[in-house]
């Protein structure tokens, strides 16, 4: 049994037609005007329909830490991230479906989730997180945050000999819980995904990511990794390796079709060179480089060198909220500052392009999903063009990504499941999750973080700010 | 008779303080812990309260066409924008309506509408406009959009013979129209605010300039305009005067306390110091200034200098919202990337200042509103802290401004008088405003626009971008 969408626009190559859309099982069967109804009939007049959305970078737990961590680097607000990260799988589990929920209410049908472990319980925080994506039903790629190498280690020395504890963890150990995460929990007919996720070359030696290459391999799973967000890890690349990072990446064999890296604000053209050939993925948050002042990453170079992009929200300590629209907003605007010509800058289509197809491409989901071609995965959005926000009716892909769409999403379907219906998520308690989320929490400000105090006089000196 | 809101939660110099908040006609008469209920008592718990922002720059009128025009720099955009401009005042109506909705709705209590005018009718839009905000209740400064010469005249002529058409309207037709709309419209006790508003240097002469400074110095009222949003008017201003654009503005005597600009990209650290020195107003714009590409106004810098800065949305076809939130989160964080010492960067409570105090002061009305103190117009916002966007409990100011608040205002007063109740605006019925923006508007793609074809090669020559 399945549904049919009754006279719903969708975009086409020169405007918008106005359609039917059968969908049977998990799949779109068929789409054209005046279909018979197939199953449930479903009213999408004056409603827009488009493939669901990939937010393809961000770190769920971040949620509890949204809007308390000042302005920062990313190098001292990691550090105060860290001092305070949560500690119970349960909030985990809470922040996870906060992540979910903001995720599809924005379009989003599938979230990659970099997730940071818990010390001493990393299988029950990857088991709390899949336990909401499993509930919720958004499509979802778990990438334990994987580091070892400690904090301290991820700000250049500037030729100071700088002493840096011990990670917590071996690197065996480390590919040891990978190997064993992947059989417990890799599930992708279930939606459920796991990536090897190394942090990035700031906090990870050779040889964890040669291991995560090698598991990757082996059970062709995605790889993830933060890449050049800073200035600062530009320059402790050189320092580390006397070669650009992206470099190294493809010696380590890293990069290539699976592999996606989020940021990549500083990268030159040689890097971007390499990016291209070796096909990997490029995922833009340009509202963490903004917050953190990481740069602007450069997109519309990307785009030239045929490299694949798709946007992410990134953690919401750093962003700080999970809406997609407002992220795929933003990335496609904020470029127009970086060249003159505004023939290369990013139109609407293009931007829905890159959420959709970019993030599915970058996730090795491309035959599956990321289009309304039939024979794709229904992950599909219906938004409500009635919407004061997407009112008046004039272009409606023009509106929906550059205007500021407020409860514009109506339904969402993932692998032909409805998920939200009537702009709420119908999976989840809504109050539940908000008085779950109260009482985890306190409203509180200046903070005060030791590694932040402890690390700040060097990471000025380093990057020649006055003390 | 009054009302008090209980147990309410307002910022301090140190954090937070639980309090009451009493308010008797238009005025906060008191604020304190455990006072006695004055009138109506209102649950004031799990709530925020903050003065009301000011949306200080907008074009309600842009509604009408936001979403459709593509990516494009100003010039060209505006040639789009004015070859579709609404011509009905009953749609300058509808957009007021929308626009104060959306400003209500994203914490905003005032509205400076640079009014564009319907050519042979004019005095009908801006008695349409006045309609509206006076239905609505926020509180309005509606200035006029005025010029006196011809929209080729925006672009520099880069040296070449360039002829404009004269103007529809004489300077002297265009004062004695602004006169007029003093004397019928200007009531500032009952929130309707007429301003002097020139386009800006690009589209004004000298005289019409002047004739502004003189009709609001003689009736004590605000002055608004454009002011070197572009590259391209940088390079105007140098061919039409010789010397900078503000240096010109102040030489007319148009800078001043009760003068406001727009936009304010492309100054130098000359034109700063008379920003000032004038004490004049900025106004930022930054989501229209990455939409258009015009670039990033250096608001450190004016910060550092002592200028008052607020935020503004700019209209709806270059935004393309009217989110005072999402300009306010935009607006502090994208300077982040412009200087690498984070102790500059504008901190969530220095936002709410510059869009609350910030935007009272460039109106001359830091006196009246702006802040909670006892003996202020009562102008204020109560957030609901249990919206999931505002989840869980952090900062609050922190996660209001960084985060992406959705459904987050739940009451909204304007001296004194409830607008929004609920999450609702209470003076405005919702389904007859969108049903008449969606009956005056129709879905479409690729609109040709005849004065941006007239204008292109001309542009692309001047800026030096290939043909």
């Amino acid at each position: 049994m399945g549904f049919t969408i009754q006279n719903v626009l969708i975009p086409t190559e020169q405007g918008y037609e106005t359609v039917d859309v059968q969908i049977e099982g998990d799949r779109i069967t068929a789409v054209a005007p005046g279909l018979e109804v197939n199953g449930t009939a479903i009213d999408g007049r004056n409603k827009l329909l488009l493939p669901g959305f990939v937010n393809a970078h961000t770190h769920s737990s971040e949620m509890w830490q949204r809007g308390i961590i000042p302005p920062r680097p990313l190098e001292l607000w990691i550090a105060e991230l860290y001092d305070f990260t949560p500690l119970e799988p349960e909030q985990i589990y809470l922040s996870a479906l906060g992540t979910a929920v903001e995720t599809l209410l924005s379009g989003g049908t599938t979230v990659v989730d970099h997730l940071v472990l818990i010390p001493g319980q990393e299988e029950e925080t990857i088991a709390a997180a899949v336990r909401a994506y499993r509930e919720v039903g958004i499509r979802a790629f778990i990438g334990p945050l994987i580091q070892d190498e400690s904090i301290t280690s991820g700000v250049p020395s500037g030729g100071a000999d700088v002493e840096h504890e011990p990670y917590l963890r071996s690197t065996q150990a480390t590919l040891d819980l990978m190997q064993n995460t992947v059989e417990t929990f890799h599930r992708p007919d279930e939606g459920i995904n796991i990536m090897l996720a190394p942090t990035g070359i700031q906090l990870c030696s050779d040889a964890l990511f040669q291991g995560c290459v090698e598991l990757s391999d082996r059970h062709t799973l995605c790889r993830h990794a933060h890449l050049l967000e800073t200035k600062a890890q530009k320059l402790l690349a050189q320092e580390k390796y006397g070669c650009s990072a992206v470099e190294h990446l493809k010696q380590l064999g890293f990069l290539g079709r699976r592999t996606s890296l989020a940021h990549c604000v500083w990268l030159d053209d040689a890097d971007i060179e390499i990016l291209a050939e070796t096909r990997s993925t490029v995922v833009h948050n340009p509202l963490s480089n903004l917050r953190l002042g990481s740069g602007i990453a450069p997109m519309l170079k990307y785009r030239q060198a045929g490299v694949n992009i798709a946007f992410g929200c990134d953690g919401a300590a750093s962003n700080d909220s999970q809406d997609l629209l407002e992220a795929i907003k933003i990335g496609s605007i904020l470029h127009n500052i970086t060249d003159l010509d505004y023939r290369q800058w990013i139109t609407p289509r293009q931007a829905v392009e890159i959420a959709a197809l970019g993030g599915a491409t970058g996730l090795n989901q491309a035959e599956q999903v990321g289009t309304l071609d039939v024979g794709k995965k229904a992950d599909v959005v219906l938004y409500d063009l009635t919407s004061l926000s997407l009112l008046p009716r004039t272009d409606p892909i023009g509106l929906l990504v550059l205007g500021r769409p407020v409860q514009a999403v109506h339904s969402v379907w993932v692998n032909g499941q409805q998920i939200v219906a009537n702009g709420a998520v119908a999976t989840v308690d809504m109050e539940q999750l908000k008085q779950g989320l109260f009482d985890h929490s306190q409203w509180q400000v200046n903070r005060q973080s030791p590694m932040m105090a402890q690390m700040e006089a060097h990471y000025r000196s380093v990057m020649q700010l006055p003390q």
